[in-house]
């Protein structure tokens, strides 16, 4: 008899569930339900207005994903809930939620409904940004060793910005809080009635370390006085790592969501980080490139590194018993959009329209024709700032080579081709530093609908490129440690890694580097390398001053 | 009575005729023809093929425009040829004919007509860039002094490198030919029965100096052994000063044009530089942008200074009695139809026809909101090369400062600004290198049509920009020159200065700058400086290697 366990996908704007075979992986059902109260970026359900930079969101939300998709997957699937014998979740992060004692979120108590800083701060919620700055300062003022396990820089999205912020925006409402706590993590505990902080979030997020802890209380103290115990009073020492069990389904999760009473449940994790398993990757030096909107890269290596320009590293951060390394982009299907929206002549739509074909697989098709090299331009993908690995928001697009007879497609290609060398520069940078990259998977919606795109990385890295097996990466790697948690002899997995070899999969196209376009990629890398330094490293800081003019002339009227 | 004198501007594709108050300078009438064959590129009227590059025009189309457009005006105007004092012209150049020594163009004699060689060259046939290339590299290495006063580079479009490869590829028709002469002098001789050439074609585009003549027989020797003796040969060592009379109308023009035999006619002429006394420029140190698809700068000094990036600098070359400097950008308006073709989204196009208004006047009403500096965006203006102050066909475009959040307004008007600032460039390169630049005015079509364009010109320039007060100004400049050559007995003018005074004029409108603009450009114009050295000078090649790569791609398939 078969057994199954369901992953949880939590995203920005919905939920996902699936229903996969705890032996195999396949999928047997999928269910996805929208927040009701989407993300809150101007006003409060009760009409309070937000302030600028602002995203909140409702954890009734998460709730009712669990309520709604989870007996949708059994229903669609047929299967009895008898014979799921797991469940494992993963989230946005650093989503953060304020709760008293008990796990209930503030903003649930009728006392704080009101109240912006009593909801979830959703990740990309940008108002701890003057925190960010000056944590930063004061850290790097101290020479906090830490500092460098993070590229040398903190975030605004992360935990402690935006805990400084509620203290010093509402201290009314930090001391109400009697912890902070991931959305990833609250999850878990409305499942199994019990707290746990999973290694990723509390590593990426939180600035914990395995063998450090988190930062010293006199550094708490130096960003204000008042957040000197920030970590005992309001955060938790006990950090569990990936792969373990966080518990098992209580009577009241059993009756929010069909399970059995006892379904094990894996701890909580990160929709990026959680896709490694859901393709495959068993080990270190086999970077997983999540290829979206934005790029989110994670590695796994044997030692600790502090390689400059990362987004972090953190032991047990993606799965256990290795470090694991995360870094980005900020800017990758959003750029090849933007050009679509703004740059693209209207005999283009005219003649797709004509075509009965969408305007990407238009442009996608003249772009294909080119050579490496063609069009003679070079990009650099900035247009959102670059995360890694010059970890700098202030940097800008810039192309070049163009002539009177440069087309569309053309600069399509050279934008999808700059994306491209900034993937690589990532893989680099890892190498210099220490950290093997053997192998290169890609997930995400361009990795499954672009062959040319996908073509062009595997060309420029030099190296080829795996495609993820499922188009629902986290769901699928949430389900993997959701039979880990289970265990072999309920049917699941003892090993994550065995489970990953078996459960994850990779499609069977495999996009091999072409020699002669390799050669010719090299040349243009070489190229890409010499302005990214020039733009990106101070020796002309053209696009900062050009920035700091622009935001003062827009302040000016 | 009123005296009147008719100026004839030779274009492209067309040939111009303007009948103006020989006085006041007030347009009476005028009158265009269209050249019956116009520009040769592909083959020949018999359908002989040509060879790539080639550009060829047909001397019997520059006779029907006298014969079509001069008694156009007259009859237009009402007024009658015994009141008409003098004609003037210009042409394009260097536009060469190869003609007999009684002035018949080879392709008039049936033994030649099917020779591509005996047509006339037109200014852009580039098919003597090889010539030119030699030239350069054997003047250079010779030390040819004169090579300074062309900013160090002899083009292909010139004469010597259109001879040469006469030369090389038909030497019979390179012996055929007693004479090569400009169409600016050979339509001259065609009115008044005198062959003359003028100081400015012979400055500018056949190598003379008013001090030391043309380059030496040693050094046409080391061109090839043939060439030694090309000035006594085939062109004309007796150069007439520009405002000088060249004859009068002979019985055969005065049949040909409705004139009466006897009336003035000038020295031929540049359609650039004869723009000058249209809009009133009297000395040196008043700079003329002729604003159209490129860019030609005409301005005249009291000393011979050899300008890095210059086109040329001749004495008696725009107005006598002064050194005329010319420089150029090679893509202005150009530029600006390259966005609008390829990187204008539909929308653009729906709303501008919703509106009524022309796609540049749609896209102009969104770019004048902006403020300078605001957009956060740099070009650099080199989509078709740099001709001054780089004098660089291998450079190319470049633009940074893109965010997800730049509109093609923005993108439009960086461009716009790119080119202001290679206006800027020029006009400080003349006054580092000791020539005087006091005034700018502009004339071309988008001085007259873009009041955008020209408000920013000043505020980059931070100098007014006086507008050319007609939209004919060749033609006008042309009668201001036969004016000069009828004299004032005849009811003209003795002095082109004074002539220039009254009959040229600039509109009421003047560009002032905005001091406040101008220092937000005065930093975006230390920016371009920079920008532009690191790819211009050596620093940072990448655009020549692009192009290099690009042209070995494109030839591989």
């Amino acid at each position: 008899m078969s057994k199954y366990v369901i992953g949880v996908d939590y995203g920005t704007l919905s939920g996902r569930a699936v229903l996969v075979d705890a032996k195999t992986g396949r999928e047997m059902a999928s269910s996805v339900y929208e927040y009701p109260h989407g993300v809150m970026d101007e006003c409060l359900p009760d009409g309070t207005p937000l302030g600028s930079d602002w995203a909140l969101e409702h954890p009734q939300d998460y709730l009712d994903v669990l309520s709604h998709t989870i007996p949708d997957v059994l229903k669609k699937s047929g299967i009895s809930a008898d014979d799921v014998i797991g469940i494992g979740t993963d989230f946005t992060a650093c989503t953060l939620i304020p709760v008293k004692n008990d796990g209930t979120p503030l903003c649930f108590l009728p006392e704080y409904e009101h109240e912006p800083h009593a909801y979830v701060k959703l990740w990309k919620h940008h108002a701890a940004q003057d925190k960010a700055n000056k944590l930063n300062e004061i850290a790097a003022a101290r020479g906090e060793k830490w500092l460098n396990n993070y590229g040398g820089k903190i975030s605004s999205e992360w935990a402690i910005p935006k805990i400084w912020q509620v203290l010093d925006e509402k201290p009314e409402i930090y001391d109400a809080a009697d912890k902070f706590i991931e959305a990833a993590d609250w999850i878990i505990w409305q499942l199994c009635g019990r707290e746990t902080r999973n290694s990723c979030t509390a590593g990426y997020k939180e600035i914990w370390n395995k063998t450090e802890g988190y930062p010293s209380k006199d550094f708490f103290a130096a960003l204000d006085k008042r957040l000197e115990n920030v970590v005992e009073d309001k955060l938790g020492t006990v950090i569990t790592p990936l792969g373990s069990k966080a518990g098992e389904i209580t009577e009241e999760a059993a009756a929010l969501t069909g399970l059995k009473k006892g379904t094990a449940v894996a701890v909580g994790n990160v929709d990026a980080h959680v896709c490694v398993p859901a393709v495959g990757i068993d080990g270190p030096g086999k970077l997983l490139a999540i290829i979206g909107t934005s790029t989110c890269h994670i590695l796994m290596g044997e030692e600790e590194k502090q390689v400059p320009g990362m987004c972090g590293v953190v032991a047990d951060g993606v799965m256990p018993g290795y470090y694991g390394y995360e870094a980005g982009q900020s800017c990758v299907g959003d750029h090849f959009a933007w050009f679509i929206d703004n740059c693209l002549p209207k005999e283009y739509y005219d003649e797709a329209q004509k075509q009965g074909v969408n305007i990407h697989k238009y442009l996608r098709s003249k772009a294909e024709k080119q050579k490496p090299g063609e069009s003679g331009l070079l990009a650099l993908d900035w247009w959102n700032g670059n995360r890694s690995v010059l970890v700098d928001v202030d940097l800008t697009g810039m192309i070049l080579g163009m002539t009177l007879r440069t087309k569309p497609e053309e600069i399509y290609r050279a934008l999808i081709e700059a994306t491209a060398f900034g993937t690589r520069e990532i893989v680099e940078n890892f190498r210099r530093n220490g950290v093997p990259v053997n192998e290169f998977y890609a997930s995400g919606g361009i990795s499954q609908k672009d062959p040319m795109t996908m073509q062009i990385y595997a060309d420029v890295l030099g190296m080829p490129v795996k495609i993820a097996g499922s188009e629902q990466g986290p769901a699928l790697g949430s389900a993997i440690f959701a039979a880990v948690a289970a265990g072999s002899e309920k049917g699941g997995w003892d090993d994550v890694f065995d489970a990953a070899r078996t459960m994850g999969s990779i499609k069977n196209i495999v996009y091999e580097p072409i020699k002669e376009n390799s050669e010719i990629y090299d040349k243009l890398f070489a190229e890409y390398e010499t302005l990214q330094d020039y733009f990106g490293r101070g020796e002309n800081d053209v696009m900062k001053r050009l920035k700091a003019l622009k935001i003062s002339q827009k302040n000016k009227s």
